[in-house]
């Protein structure tokens, strides 16, 4: 983790703050009044949720708000606060912040708008509020938000809707937006998804998402978390939350909307234009094994799914439907979306042939027919014989939801629920389209034992896509040689500091060169060369075709400045290319360092390998296909560093043309060991060199069966 | 169209008889019985949707049927009918349809299971019973299948459960699923969709969706048609269907499901590993502009989006949002989807900052925050000011969906309704998450002139990606310089029959060559030897580099069997090459038509542009980039022939590489003018060689600036 004691900012919130702050003794209202709307809701929340903990209405000119009787002040109360909710507008927080401490709060939401939301002075009003709480060791969660619940404790601090289930859950919910968080718990309530907590962290001046979900993590209700975020502020701090998460095997779901500044980006290196700042957390969730939704609806429904289910025992998907259209779109978007329906063993077949109609084919997903509603054994003995594949970790059943007076519809709950119990495979009930979860539903699941119902086919696939790609990154994390996380950056064995000569700028290629050569990468052999005599005697001892390069620190992109001469033969060529590159590099004022001889190289494939800087996430290593083609086809791979060799060997397998890698029509297969090992060299030394440098990059690495070598190398800086 | 006036399912279903089907005078509903499911919804819905037309029960019997007076055969019916809706299980199918023939009718819906969907004997007896129809002139909607509705003439003869929304709409769905369509009705009710027309068409033995999508077209009342299929019986009907619609500025909106058999591909030419079946019926959707959708839900959605706003001014979307989330949730999905949000002029940037909060920025997506709500002038003076963008073709606005007791969102949607309707610019309203569309709802949006209410966000921006990318097609339609459809055939001129040299199997390269040749294609140079002096002799003459290939009408692949030298300089090279062909091509047993002597290309970028054979569309072509990386890369782009200069030009920009063809790093752009005339060339060769051929593929064609030469060709048969 970076090292930030003095920068409040990158350090995680402490567990015993935000305990004060989640699970306080003694809570006061302040700004309790009939007329403001936010306080009727939060008072009606605390009392729906079951008033688990003393609350304490604040109005300095009513005596009664709410039917409850008021104090004046904090300071009036019997006992004190320690956690104060503060609905009073901008201009009168600070004064009701100082009252709160005074009377003990050590805990304060902040619900106005106002602040740094608004820009200008509403930053510098808002920073001047942090500093006032954090002089009193007050933690604030906010401002410009709509609070929190915990609803295993029965603690309402918040201004979300009154359709909020008071149930108590096992998915927590965070979200940066108040009025997204409404939404979201709104249509939870419709779907029968219930929370462990809610939290709204709006401007975050002290408690960010990272905070609230390393916090989360560690709560034992919590068994999954889904996250709206427009900006993730503490990276390192969310980055160690997720792999806590991992490690307790709960999942994190997060729908990142807004495309924040694109990462600080190098303009004299080509990795930089691969590393847009979306797709550097793109790889950074990938990378910590956080689920990544596209819709506020998959959002719920699939930290849902992840909250009842949990990590599966493998990874493949079976399906038993009474619609066959239903099996079709399953398959159609299984495969868009990369589910596995696992073929079915001869014996399952048979085993599937007793118990349905003759023409029907045992095949996942499976059509029951409609025969099914009318006999709930053929729901039991297709989930038996299902649930005995085992490459099957999760079942799902597509039906109607029942309505009351639909006795068939109960018979298949519960043939569903009694059978998934029993062989311990969990099962998921789902209709064809769209549907809302009524409480007539809820009865029946309850009832019957079902872990869990959704929506729709269309919820289910996503969701399925994302707990079934979790559970097999929480498998293989166990299993890897590198590391995953923040953590594991000693794995790699703390590379040494490199540095490097001469300062500022890039490095000339024959200083690059050193420097790669000394970390391990191979490079093309090159000579520099001072004189037209030098190069034909250079050109003459390597033999056949040569290339030239013009070579100077002032000169990042030579291609450009006509300073690379190809397939050089005999030495009228190589003196007149020699010549010509002496007068362009003359003419465009760059001061050489001499040229560069090497040999022409044909055939084979060529990698681009580099690491740039991300202002947020640090140093992101990129690997892409293709030479010149590198920016026309964006065929890359990403991942923040630290990396590990089978973090590598992932990086390949999600380039469209890893195939190539394979040998290809005739052409002999690339030693990928030895691939992986030069491409952790390239991520290693830009560990190494650290904040010394802005870029490392090798392009192109030319890779030709078990010839792997950097043809060129440029370090920025 | 494919001629095939002696094959009946390729031929559309006629208007007439299609009429006398979905429109009837008088219908009978055979087997009709208290204890039949289908019987009690059947009379149920004729009763609900109105009872447009006379209806008659038939049972032998009982005298009573759902309290009504049954008659026991149709002839007994005094004045005869003509349509019968047949119940009767499968075997008593055939008896009952003599019957209704007998008593006049001359089409009949068979709702039945039992037919060519058991496969075997029921392909035989679905077979049979056609036949029975056709020797009447009957036409049969069925079967397996749950019937159909329409809904402007109150003629119900269907199904379908009790929540089809009964008053008559604008969106016609066809499915040949009864099941799906039974889903679909019951979300389209819960989401405040109405329909003109829901057929189900089940097994297809006559009507297939083509035929229904035809039929629809014509209808007054219909203004989009919805489809869920999955396979698509009559691809040259359904694709008059779609440019007819087109034509009438009606769109199409399909769920295409499950995959059917790859098209018969051609091992002998590589264009075949780039043509699966569902990549050329997503090539055909896309050249007939019918929008292609991925969930029930969206099928529903996106078709009454078209159904009810219609073809667009323009393709951009200006969005009004009480909510800050949402706006960025629509930017970065719009943003994957293909949406325009575009940019204000700075005139509407001022008319909107005199509406908005000091702190709040103009711009599209816009937050108008909360104040909207108390001040529904934001909402008209932010619609006017969107209005007044010429690019702005569709307003959406999120709020939340108004409940009773809520006249704030009530204003809201007199609002956008009055605005949208005095501006002419159609709006649209949607909540942030999916939320059903309550009976209140309705009320509120009729009674505010609000055009359309959509359940989300999610759902929005899907169905406006399809909504506005089809008005753009439509709107390019028109000016198009090639063919759209079917229809256009005759704008290439009919290409002259080409004869080919021998018979069977593939031509030899240089045959390929001659034929190319005379097509328009440029071939690189070659010359035919029969001896290693003549090799020699045609390489000096080239002066040069030079490329030997082995020549044989019995090779496809020749570099498979070491056919090809490349980059040969001098006569010893020349000649052991030629030597090493002529072994190679005797110890493969290969009989040789002599070596070609090309001169050797270097540089430029390679495409591969080949036409191949679809079972079902016809003949394809692709246009690829990629020399041997085509089959890794697969960055492609289809047609089905004919195709225009406009869709070649848009193939081209399909291509993930299309920038390389502006130039790139210094090389000269393609003359694109010049390519396009070359693939064209390939393409009416093909269409002219007709079903005299598998295959033409021209692989690679070199392009370099304005050099444009192919360097290979192929013609298989």
């Amino acid at each position: 983790m970076t090292s930030t004691i003095d920068d409040p900012t990158m350090t995680p919130v402490r567990a015993e703050s935000m305990r004060r702050l989640f699970s306080p003794s003694r809570m006061a209202l302040v700004g309790a009044s009939e007329k403001n709307l936010f306080s009727r809701r939060a008072f009606q929340q605390y009392q729906r949720v079951g008033a688990g903990r003393e609350l304490f209405l604040v109005n300095n000119r009513s005596a009664q708000v709410h039917g409850v009787d008021t104090v004046p002040t904090c300071t009036a109360i019997t006992g004190g606060i320690d956690c104060a909710y503060l609905l009073t507008p901008q201009h009168a927080t600070s004064a009701a912040l100082t009252d709160a401490i005074e009377a003990g709060a050590r805990a304060a939401i902040v619900l106005s708008q106002g602040w740094a939301e608004q820009g200008g002075e509403g930053v510098k009003r808002q920073q001047e509020l942090v500093d006032q709480a954090r002089a009193a060791d007050v933690l604030l969660l906010g401002p410009n938000h709509l609070g929190f619940v915990n609803l295993w404790e029965r603690i309402a601090a918040c201004g979300l809707g009154l359709d909020l289930p008071v149930e108590p859950g096992h998915l927590a919910l965070v979200s940066q937006s108040g009025a997204v968080a409404s939404s979201l718990v709104g249509y939870a309530s419709r779907q029968g998804v219930r929370f462990s907590y809610v939290i709204t962290t709006g401007n975050e001046a002290m408690v960010t998402v990272a905070d609230a979900v390393g916090y989360l993590a560690e709560d034992e209700n919590t068994k999954a978390i889904a996250v709206f975020a427009e900006t993730i502020r503490k990276p390192a701090v969310f980055r160690e939350a997720a792999r806590r998460a991992a490690e307790l095997g709960k999942a994190i779901v997060i729908l990142k909307a807004g495309s924040s500044e694109l990462a600080a980006q190098t303009a004299a290196a080509h990795t930089g234009a691969l590393v847009g700042d979306d797709k550097v957390i793109d790889a950074v969730l990938r990378q910590d094994g956080v689920i990544r939704v596209k819709s506020v609806e998959d959002l719920i429904c699939t930290g849902a799914l992840c909250a009842e289910i949990g990590p599966l025992r493998a990874e493949g998907v079976g399906v038993l439907s009474v619609s066959g259209g239903a099996c079709d779109l399953l398959a159609d978007r299984g495969q868009d979306l990369g589910i596995t329906f696992p073929s079915l063993s001869a014996r399952t077949s048979a085993r599937l042939e007793e118990i349905l109609p003759a023409y029907a084919h045992p095949q996942n997903p499976l059509d029951v027919t409609g025969g099914a509603l009318a006999n709930p054994d053929v729901w039991r003995k297709g989930i038996e014989a299902f649930a005995d594949e085992p490459e099957i970790g999760l079942i799902g059943v597509v039906t109607s939801l029942p309505t009351a007076g639909e006795p068939q519809r109960d018979d298949t709950f519960r043939a569903v629920g009694e059978t998934c119990a029993a062989t311990g495979v969990p099962g998921v009930i789902f209709p064809q389209i769209d549907q809302v979860q009524s409480d007539y539903v809820n009865e029946v699941k309850v009832a019957s034992g079902v872990q869990h119902v959704m929506p729709s086919v269309e919820r289910f696939v996503l969701a399925a896509a994302g707990l079934t790609q979790w559970s097999g990154w929480l498998r293989a994390r166990s299993g890897r040689t590198g590391v995953a996380g923040v953590a594991g950056a000693e794995a790699l064995g703390s590379p040494a500091r490199v540095r490097l000569p001469g300062q500022g700028g890039p490095l000339s290629e024959q200083d690059a060169r050193a420097v790669m050569t000394a970390a391990g990468v191979p490079m093309v052999p090159a000579e520099l060369v001072g004189s037209r005599a030098e190069a034909v005697s250079a050109a003459a001892a390597l033999g056949g075709s040569v290339v030239l390069k013009m070579c100077s620190g002032e000169v990042a992109h030579k291609t450009e400045l006509g300073g690379v001469e190809l397939d050089l033969e005999g030495p009228e060529a190589v003196s007149a290319a020699y010549d010509r590159i002496v007068a362009r590099a003359t003419s465009a004022g760059v001061r050489l360092d001499g040229v560069l001889v090497s040999p022409m190289r044909r055939g084979g494939l060529e990698l681009l390998v580099g690491v740039t800087r991300d202002a947020e996430w640090g140093q992101v290593l990129a690997v892409a296909f293709g030479g010149a083609l590198v920016e026309v086809l964006q065929d890359s791979a990403l991942r923040v560093l630290p990396v590990g060799a089978d973090d590598v060997r992932e990086m390949l397998t999600e380039l469209r043309g890893h195939r190539l890698l394979g040998g290809f029509r005739g052409s002999a297969p690339v030693d990928e060991d030895r691939l992986v090992e030069v491409i952790l060299a390239v991520a290693e030394l830009a560990q190494a060199l650290g904040d010394e440098i802005e870029s490392v990059e090798v392009n192109p690495l030319r890779v030709s069966g078990d010839e792997i070598e950097a043809l060129d190398a440029l370090i920025t800086r």
